[in-house]
């Protein structure tokens, strides 16, 4: 199939029909409507209509989307069809947390190692993966394919170590630090900005707040 | 100030602004030009002046921005002027890293309290804050005038409890389980989905193989 450049607003919600059209598979759905999805997604069926024609266009006049077919191309496009090897570089709390979360895994998403500069944990476990020590990471990810990193470090350290993962062959960066990356432009980075996040709730309480009063 | 109906998009920037004007403002950079800002914030200088409008415009012809002044109105936008009270509901890995990262607090997002249904662990603490039963949840929002809740339970009990939220008076969710809540209009729901950043990285990365292939 041909791919056009597609707007990271489109991409943006692929994970979500994604999402919609896995749980309709899991409750033996067999065909959906762009109406049908747009009532229970609360988006228009022509965004929707327009969202997949980008891909090909997987709709039938009359009888809709089938719903195992476009769940299973739709994960195709997202990659989900290959595994992906994962490191995560930061094994304080959130580090952990992300190493613990099984859904990943269930995608696809392995992760391989962690790495820590903290000596004291450096050799211990989280769930069934190694902690390493930063001096190990070169090595690690050429020996182990490892396409993503997971960054869960202080901002003031993150830009020089991105720039140590890029030299090493990494292609893909998910930041949680809260700085934005210099990286060069064939380096993927999905930055996780949490408090952007909150500022952004924020915003809308106060705003809401106001209009309100 | 009057303020207009800005779109999600401005207000997802907002953050990244203030942000970048701490910085400057750190490094004692008393004011900035548009077209400074642009370079550093990889935006043009017209979507910055257009972004910036938006809350009365607080730039100079010829002079530019002044760090300062737009740092501190920009973070009475975001509401970061007045203190928020939050609780987490789920103790688990992603509900103690949250607790623990402190630069929410420095924001003025304090966490008053964590709830969770593990009898095994309702007493403990997380940091100094305390986990508690989530029939305590109820009084507790009442007592301490909470404004956000922080959703970190699997997805299965996620609509139940945010309906509880909802009837307790909470106006905000900063909701991090991997399903869409339906609450009512007037409650602020900010996702934080991250299967779907994840799989989003995927997609760029599997894509721009192709396009390098």
């Amino acid at each position: 199939m041909e791919e056009k450049e597609i707007s990271q607003a489109v991409i943006s919600r692929l994970p979500r029909y994604f999402r919609y059209l896995g749980m309709l598979k899991d409750e033996g759905v067999e065909r959906v409507s762009s109406h049908d999805l747009s009532r229970i997604m609360h988006l228009t069926a022509s965004q929707i209509r327009q969202d997949l024609n980008h891909f090909g266009g997987f709709g039938q006049q009359g009888y809709g989307y089938n719903v195992e077919n476009l769940y299973d191309e739709i994960g195709k496009i997202l990659g989900l069809d290959k595994e992906h090897n994962l490191i995560i570089i930061g094994a304080g709390n959130l580090g952990q947390a992300l190493a613990n979360y099984m859904n990943f895994e269930r995608r696809g998403f392995i992760f391989r190692g962690i790495f820590d500069n903290n000596p004291e944990i450096c050799g211990t476990k989280v769930r069934d993966i190694d902690v390493r020590p930063m001096e190990d990471m070169k090595s690690f990810v050429e020996r182990n394919n490892i396409d993503i990193a997971v960054l869960t470090v202080p901002k003031s350290c993150a830009a020089s170590i991105a720039e140590q993962l890029v030299s090493y062959g990494i292609k893909a960066i998910w930041n949680f630090a809260h700085v934005d990356l210099n990286v060069p432009e064939n380096i993927q980075v999905e930055n996780v900005h949490l408090l952007d996040s909150l500022m952004k709730l924020s915003y809308n309480l106060v705003s809401h707040d106001k209009q309100g009063a």
